[in-house]
């Protein structure tokens, strides 16, 4: 089994805490995406859609997609269950964890990749080019802001951002969180519920992940 | 329990497709989102994101969202499998489904919402207005292209879209494909595999859901 990861990207990210929450250690492989490694000959036989996380199994199947391999090691090893238990739980955290990405993380990477000077036609991962729009940038930015208040407001009546207890939507919304303090996004100061949250799943270990 | 569904829109669709191929029936509420009742006080109170589809459990549960929705149904009536059997079959399924989700859904969102008159600062759906953005509607354009050339190249070597077996997958695909002709992108003449899987997958009575 290989795991192609890249240490300073949010996506792979993902899947490096679900496994630190598990005690998974897998063989691990950095792809380097600063200088365009994800677009060689050899990475796009593993996923022709270049971009990284990605799990090569031993019988050769690849998993090309963060939570696609979250989904694997979930059934593989699932104690602790970070997808939750019973059908209601684990809808309940499948929508919460949804939620964080789309109104989330794909806000943040709006308002990143729309706006890096080094990104410029890299508006989007994948192996197409897309120019910039500053617009997209902007609105980005707003949808960020949105996102902060809308975890805010659910971080005020719940421990986890799904419920009772740490899930993956916990982590996702973690790696947007991050993602986007660094991209001069941080959580503003009146989200104290949203504070609270991140300073508590900041200090589990995984979090180094 | 209860279904609240928006017959003309395409994210509810992908909920009842699967609802249809597990043979399950649920009472079922219309929203009537082009007079905007998704922002009345009333449906609010189901989903603060105001949104469809969203499912109301008789605990008083509700799971907003469409993929969350068909979560608590795989869980609830595990036959047929729609998200595949054993950790890696799932973990396919899963990647399958988003890639169409993302490479496809989102794109012809993005070329549907940016530039339909009825829809000014209506770009997202949810609860914020976002203005329309040209550059956007152009580049949702070439990416449901794009989107087009990958599931054909990948119906070339695969009877259904994540292997041998109709899934989820297909929902998502089937449902992009059909609202991306509905805004005027249709499949290209030359992409004959994702055409022959298309012609297959329509002629399933769940298609007409």
């Amino acid at each position: 089994m290989k795991f192609y990861d890249c240490a300073t990207a949010p996506s792979p990210r993902r899947v490096r805490i679900f496994l630190a929450e598990k005690g998974i250690g897998v063989p691990t492989v950095q792809v380097d995406l600063r200088n365009g490694e994800q677009f060689s000959t050899q990475f796009r036989a593993i996923n022709p859609d270049a971009t990284v996380p990605a799990l090569e199994l031993d019988n050769g199947t690849r998993i090309v997609d963060a939570i696609g391999i979250c989904v694997y090691f979930e059934a593989m090893h699932p104690q602790p269950p970070l997808m939750g238990e019973g059908a209601e739980e684990k809808a309940v955290v499948a929508t919460w964890q949804r939620l964080a990405e789309r109104n989330g993380f794909y806000a943040v990477m709006e308002a990143f990749r729309n706006s890096t000077p080094g990104l410029k036609n890299r508006a989007l991962p994948g192996p197409h080019d897309y120019a910039q729009i500053p617009a997209l940038a902007e609105r980005g930015r707003l949808r960020v802001g949105h996102f902060h208040e809308q975890m805010d407001a659910r971080l005020a009546h719940s421990e986890f951002v799904a419920g009772a207890r740490y899930t993956i939507a916990d982590i996702t919304t973690l790696v947007t969180v991050d993602f986007a303090g660094r991209a001069k996004l941080p959580i503003p100061e009146e989200c104290s519920h949203l504070r609270r949250w991140h300073a508590q799943v900041s200090a589990r270990p995984s979090a180094k992940a």
